[in-house]
C-alpha cells in the first residue's frame, strides 16, 4: 500500500489522529519496571497495550534508545506493535539528514532495520539528502518545517523574498507531494499562526504535530489550524504527558483518552 | 583540557590536518575481513593502524553502523583509538538536532556512550537545540554551515537581508565561540568561494571540511580558503578515497600520505 493510502486507512480504521511518543527515560519509569532485565521494552509494552485502541500511530524517539545502548529493545518494541497492532503506523523520530550514500544508510536503518513506516528528517542539506528516503512508495519522509521550541525563530523564521524559510520547505514538500505523496511535514503545536500559514502553502501534505501536552500546545487549536481541506491530515503527537501520566494503565489511558477526545471534538466542530 | 586547546594540541603534536572518516561498508571490504565475526571492528582496526601516524582525527559516520546494527563495533573502534592513539581526536559524524530533553539524550549518546570529542549537528532547530552539546567545555559541537552536495543551494544559499542562510549560521557560531570556544562549523570542500566567505564571517571558528577525495574537493584550494588567520583551524576529512584505496595497508597509507602531503605543502606555501 502506498504511504498516503496507509495514512488514510489508519485514520479511517482508528477514528483517531493521536500519536503516542515512545520516549523511554528509565529514571521516570514506575517502580515495577526498574528491576526488569529489559526495562525499556517492558515499559513500552505497558504503554502500547494501555493505549493501542486510542491511537493511530506510535512514534519512538531514537535518542532515548541510543543514549543508553537500547537499540535491541527498540527493535523489539516495534516488532511488538507490528505483531499485535498491525493496523497502526510506526514513525521513527530520528531527524536524519545527510548526503547521498550516507542517506541511503539512514534509510536502511529506518525502513529495514527498524521497519518504520516513516522517519522524521531535517531539510537543511536540501533535496538530494531527502530523495533516498522517498524511493520506497510505501514509506514516508517527514521533514522538519516549523518547530515550536524557542530557538525555532533563529533560522526557520528568517524572511526570504517575503516568505519565511519554513515556507520554502513547505512549498517544496507540496511540490514533491504532487509527484509522489510519501512526504509529510513536522509542524509544532505551539505556533497556530505558522501552522495555518503552512497549511495554505501545502494543502495536500499531512502534518506530524508534536508538542501537545508537556510542551503546552492546545489540541483544539492544532485541529483548527492544521486539518487538510479534505478533513484529515494530522498526526498529533504527545509523549511525556501520556506515558508518564501515572504508574497504572488507567492513568496512562485516561491521559490518552483526554487528548483523543479533545482532538475528535475539535474535528467534529469543524465538520458541523 | 578545553576543546579549543585539544584542537591546538592535536595539530601541534601530529603536524597534520587530515581526518580519516570511518564509514564501513562491508560490501567494499577486502576479502580478508568478509569472514570475520566482527568485520566492521576488524576493518576499522586495519584502517586505524594503517594511517594513525598521518592524521589528527578519526571520524566515524554513525549511519554506517546504525544501518546494520553494529553499534557495539563502533564502541569497540572508538575504545581502540582511545587506547592506542590517545593523542588523536574522535569526531562522531551524526548530524544530530532536536529540542532540549532529546538533545540531552543525543549529547549523552555522543559524549558518554561513544566518548567522542565532538559531534556534528544540524542548526535548523536553532540555539536551544545546540546548547545541550556545549555544556561540557572539553567536548565540541560542529554545526552544518555550507555543505557541498548539489542540494545545498536549496536552503543554505537563500539570501536573508543580503547574506546567505549559511552566513547566519557562521555568524552565530563566531559569537558563540567568543563566549566558549567549543564550537566548529562543517564547510564542504567543494565550495571555495563559500568557504572564503565563511572564514571572513567566522575568523576564530575551526572548520571540519568533508569532501576531498571521492567527492572531488581539492586539498590546496581548501587550505587557501579555510585556514584561520592564526594558520590553523582545519580538520580536512576524506573517507572512501582513503579507506577503500586498496586491499593492503600500503594502498591505504599511500592515499592518506598523498592527501596529508598536499595539505601540508599548501599550508607551507601560505606561510612563505
Amino acid at each position: 500500500m502506498i504511504f498516503e493510502e496507509k495514512l488514510r486507512a489508519v485514520w479511517q480504521q482508528t477514528s483517531s489522529m493521536l500519536c503516542v511518543g515512545l520516549d523511554p527515560d528509565p529514571a521516570r519509569f514506575p517502580d515495577i519496571f526498574q528491576k526488569s532485565p529489559e526495562p525499556v521494552f517492558e515499559f513500552n509494552k505497558f504503554i502500547i497495550d494501555s493505549v493501542a485502541d486510542l491511537v493511530c500511530a506510535f512514534k519512538p524517539q531514537i535518542a532515548h534508545y541510543a543514549a543508553i545502548g537500547a537499540e535491541r529493545q527498540l527493535e523489539q518494541s516495534i516488532q511488538y506493535i507490528r505483531h499485535r497492532y498491525p493496523q497502526l503506523l510506526i514513525i521513527l523520530d530520528a531527524k536524519r539528514g545527510d548526503i547521498g550514500s550516507t542517506a541511503q544508510m539512514y534509510a536502511q536503518e529506518a525502513f529495514e532495520r527498524y521497519d518504520a513506516d516513516a522517519v522524521t528528517m531535517n531539510p537543511y542539506m536540501g533535496d538530494d539528502a531527502i530523495e533516498p528516503f522517498l524511493v520506497r512508495p510505501d514509506r514516508g519522509a517527514i521533514l522538519l518545517c516549523r518547530t515550536s521550541n524557542s530557538g525555532a525563530r533563529q533560522f526557520q523564521d528568517q524572511q526570504i523574498e517575503g516568505r519565511p524559510l519554513y515556507g520554502l520547505v513547505a512549498k517544496w514538500a507540496e511540490e514533491r507531494w504532487r509527484q509522489q505523496s510519501n512526504i509529510m511535514l513536522v509542524v509544532g503545536a505551539g505556533g497556530a499562526q505558522e501552522m495555518a500559514d503552512i497549511r495554505k502553502i501545502a494543502p495536500h501534505v499531512a502534518f506530524l504535530v508534536p508538542g501537545i501536552g508537556e510542551q503546552g500546545g492546545d489540541p483544539a487549536t492544532v485541529v483548527r489550524a492544521g486539518l487538510r481541506p479534505s478533513g484529515d491530515g494530522l498526526l498529533v503527537s504527545s509523549s511525556r504527558a501520556i506515558i508518564y501520566a501515572g504508574p497504572s494503565a488507567e492513568d496512562v489511558r485516561l491521559a490518552a483518552t483526554d487528548f483523543q477526545r479533545q482532538l475528535s471534538v475539535a474535528a467534529a466542530d469543524i465538520e458541523n
